[in-house]
């Protein structure tokens, strides 16, 4: 197995795409929120850049079992029916709907993971399933959202923890797992910080979200494997394989 | 102190720049041969992207004094003078010679620290001088030349090794050094890995380095405080400041 990882959407080139898998990270707060969302009874979620796209997109959908979600500097865009908090995706909210969510930095990375065989989201809740549904792939992408084209600390420890599971855990066979530069480093902060919340905090994503009040968001998306679910996109649209 | 991190020159947004003292990384092998050329009496280095560009300019600086060096996929490039390992770089080839550099990576970084008030050149070779030199500095901004505008390893880790010289040498006060996401996972690399020239060969650059038989640059490259020498860059010429 080859590990490409790439710590912003900027940094991906499509050739190496091309029939790899592809792992989205956007811990605080998009691909979190996602894998609760459809841990929920969310029939599918919709990721779209701009807030009119996602209004267009929710009209043609039909607006009777569609939520238009997402959020503005950390904040619910006004008029939408859900931010972007995990805790706020609960199953009397969005079980049964389609969800429009526009994000910024997380949309970016699925739109670049878009020339990929298969393209899973990954979060800290659903950590190590996604590590053991991606064993075997021969080559293997990990995009993290970063913010704004930069590195960001949170997706790159959630993509080194993914490593480690697959090199330390027996998942995949000693030896086998070819790491790139990037992705020798991601597994150094993984090995150097673990899974913690108190981490989380410190990067510039988390503390952003302590300043506008949504601190708890981020122990919700520091809970590790809290849910065991695989969201896949298929035509920019992802959802649990073999759900409805 | 502030302290960002630019993994690549892409990710590198010029309003930060202004006011800021930037540093500009390429371990493998840009500043590294910029400093030991320095060291050997080269009179200065004009950076160039293209190697027309490098002609052109070595034409109009006058050739009896200007050498042509650089490479294209590691090697020297046809009719240059010389490529761009350190070692070629002696005082009896480059004392009080202008050098035209044409790199690809290394020069793309020097160009995005333009905006900056002062621009020093480091790798391993001067490191902890550098260090010394930008203490004090309000804004600091390590820029990685990295690979094909993505992280590489070699100058990620000279980089936590220049923030681990601030933050626990004492040459900036405990507690005023403030980190952002890159440069806090720059320290943690530095901490796991230290100035190591096996984690040199182990990189995706150096790596590429021993399979065109160049392995001899990769122990220059990783040889730690060979040098005092600080080079800075105005005008788009890097040299010893106070020299001719």
């Amino acid at each position: 197995m080859k590990v490409r990882t790439y710590f912003s959407p900027a940094e991906v080139d499509s050739a190496p795409m091309a029939g790899s898998t592809a792992v989205v990270i956007d811990v605080i707060r998009a691909t979190s929120t996602i894998v609760d969302a459809l841990a929920n009874g969310a029939r599918a979620i919709y990721p779209t850049i701009s807030t009119e796209d996602a209004i267009r997109l929710a009209n043609s959908l039909g607006r009777e079992d569609t939520l238009l979600c997402g959020e503005r500097k950390g904040l619910k865009v006004e008029g939408f029916d859900l931010g972007n908090s995990p805790g706020e995706f609960t199953r009397e909210k969005v079980e049964g709907k389609r969800l429009v969510m526009s994000t910024t930095n997380g949309t970016r990375a699925f739109l670049a993971a878009e020339g990929a065989e298969r393209v899973v989201a990954a979060s800290f809740l659903n950590l190590s399933a996604v590590a053991r549904s991606v064993a075997g792939a021969e080559k293997l992408v990990l995009i993290c959202a970063g913010k704004e084209d930069r590195f960001s600390l949170d997706d790159a420890l959630c993509a080194g923890l993914i490593i480690r599971a697959l090199v330390e855990e027996g998942i995949q066979p000693e030896g086998s797992v070819l790491l790139d530069d990037a992705s020798g480093a991601a597994l150094a902060l993984a090995r150097s910080y673990g899974p913690d919340v108190s981490v989380l905090r410190e990067t510039a994503a988390g503390a952003a979200l302590v300043e506008i009040g949504l601190e708890a968001d981020l122990s919700r998306c520091a809970e590790l494997d809290r849910h065991e679910l695989i969201p896949e996109m298929h035509d920019r649209m992802i959802r649990i394989p073999g759900g409805e």
